[in-house]
């Protein structure tokens, strides 16, 4: 015998490439062009390093509560984590003990099939139709749980609150995990839909629409039942997961309301200014409501766009996975880096337009 | 049917008690009384907040590296994780997946049954003897791995290097993980056995010894294959668990050999003062090698002392369980805060002391 067999095997997932030039434009993780709120480098001066010795809050109070007031909510129906996939991950080990399937999109965000497979959870992925729409009357069928991602990943596309309700509605005997990750860049939040319903669990980020990718905060908001069985889960893996300057730049953030309105929605304006220029110059691209336009080209294959961009220090995100290989994920920075990117674009257009177009001479 | 069939439900660890009051002399958590090394604070006062936006490194690069190098091992003998409870929660996952039960001493961290309740893993408390020193001999079972913090915790009895090596090389076909959480002070660490043996886990930790509890950094060294199936289960959860600040904050702390040095020797000088003080004043402490005394008083009951010490606003740690329910641990704080304890205490004997002789009088 050997410790061997004894050890749990998992494919993991793998992040967006994290460049070590300082040079690249980086559009492929969805992070923020613009710092955080002006209050988090205020709070970072006024930090005092002596208080490290110290284990942080274990309840993380002061974020919790700055989160429910900012809210509306009691303290006692919200959960922070170190970024939601810590969030998620906890909420798969705790609320998906079923023998039945959990249920999710088979085009969305791809971190949850890892976590069925880390956890032993079945699992199925519904297909979303040929516009990478959500089908929700497949998923009336005997399930262990679903979570959707709203707005999904990669597509940016969002559903509106009437019909998520609706969908919650129809599914009270399970737990249903909405991710909104994206939700600040023009989605609806189903945040408020956790007073009505105890089988809601809605999951955000700092990591996006805060820019915060870098301190790791995510949280999660439901009933106060559904919260006390995740702090129950934390406090059996880790008592102190969030560290102090994250608790005390986290509140920061969360206290600027007017900040985190103007950087969204100069990220919205950018967005949609883009998804003209892009169809201009030959892009299909899908009603994003993200951060993130998800975009098909006529004419060059989206590998092959995607390595030319890196040539040229442009990284965005591409998926060789059925249905969508031909399109790329492209976040939205500033305008600025969005210029350099369409001249690159074009560029790579007008050369490997004329070299297929040779090509395909030759070869006919 | 309903959701809540579908719950994972766990008994969590309780954290000792993070009191909000100020002035309180607090040894109950084992975190170290003097301020991290000076290259913390310099390098938390040139951190640039407009870095929080992008992600941090998913593989926790210039910390694995720092440490690699200050141990003398490769940076993929290294695993870096928030806290030693992070650390050692994934170990339990990633490694412990037999039918049979994993193995840890009756009296030790509290924790290791939390996690196997948690991950569903069948476990043994071997009984420590009645000096609290780990019986050996009696782990020679079938098991599907093995858990010793050394020195143990709460009683601080370390175990020395020769012993630990024989018991390793009597267990080569399970894991065995090494907690050292407290080997700083007084202690022979296995680390460089990691080399010889390829089921051996060392686990180690920033909050006590480094002054860093608030930052949440704990690291594993083993064999490359080890550190391997670690990081695809971390990779399987949260690929960015270590946030920006940790990570820079983290590699200064490891750099200032020194000052740790320095640090490390001025708490055991002052344990090894108290322990002769305490031993003056009727206590019975265990020989401990770590950042804590073990003790118990001849006439006045722990519980008793604890209570009245927490009036004094002293808090330490004191645990009403099977054979340890008449001992406090103490943490190690300045001489100082050392001084004011001892005084306390002698005024809570003579007090009890007469209180009880009273109360034995009116009741013979």
């Amino acid at each position: 015998m050997s410790w061997e067999e004894n050890v749990r095997r998992v494919e993991p997932y793998v992040p967006g490439e994290q460049p070590k030039r300082k040079d690249i434009i980086k559009l492929n993780t969805n992070e923020c062009p613009y710092p955080p709120a002006p209050g988090v480098t205020a709070a970072l001066e006024r930090m005092d390093p002596a208080s490290f010795r110290l284990y942080p809050d274990p309840d993380a109070k002061m974020l919790v509560h700055a989160l429910a007031e900012s809210y509306g909510l009691r303290d006692e129906q919200v959960f922070v984590g170190v970024g939601s996939d810590d969030v998620l991950a906890m909420i798969f080990l705790t609320f998906f003990q079923s023998e039945k399937p959990i249920l999710f999109p088979d085009i969305t965000y791809s971190f949850y099939d890892v976590w069925a497979n880390l956890y032993r959870i079945p699992y199925e992925q519904i297909p979303v139709d040929e516009e990478f729409r959500i089908r929700f009357e497949d998923y009336r069928k005997e399930n262990g749980g679903i979570v959707i991602a709203n707005p999904n990943a990669p597509t940016g596309i969002a559903v509106g609150k009437k019909q998520m309700k609706d969908f919650i509605a129809e599914h009270r005997d399970v737990i249903v995990v909405v991710d909104e990750a994206y939700v600040d860049f023009g989605g609806e939040s189903c945040v408020d839909l956790i007073n009505e319903f105890d089988n809601l669990i809605v999951v955000q980020t700092f990591s996006k629409s805060r820019s915060m990718a870098g301190m790791r905060i995510g949280y999660a908001m439901a009933d106060e039942k559904l919260i006390r069985y995740l702090l129950d889960v934390k406090f059996a893996m880790n008592s102190y997961t969030m560290n102090r300057p994250t608790l005390e730049l986290g509140v920061e953030s969360v206290r600027d309301e007017a900040y985190f309105k103007e950087t969204t929605a100069k990220i919205v304006a950018t967005r949609e200014r883009m998804k003209t220029e892009l169809e201009g110059i030959g892009f299909t691209c899908t009603d994003s409501k993200a951060n993130f336009l998800f975009a098909a080209h006529e004419k060059i294959p989206a590998a092959v766009m995607f390595e030319r961009l890196k040539e040229k220090g442009i990284y965005v995100r591409y998926w060789n996975k059925p249905r969508i290989q031909n399109r790329m994920r492209i976040t939205i920075g500033t305008d600025e880096q969005m210029d350099v990117l369409v001249k690159a674009m074009k560029e790579i257009i007008g050369e490997e337009g004329s070299f297929d177009a040779k090509v395909s001479v030759e070869w006919r």
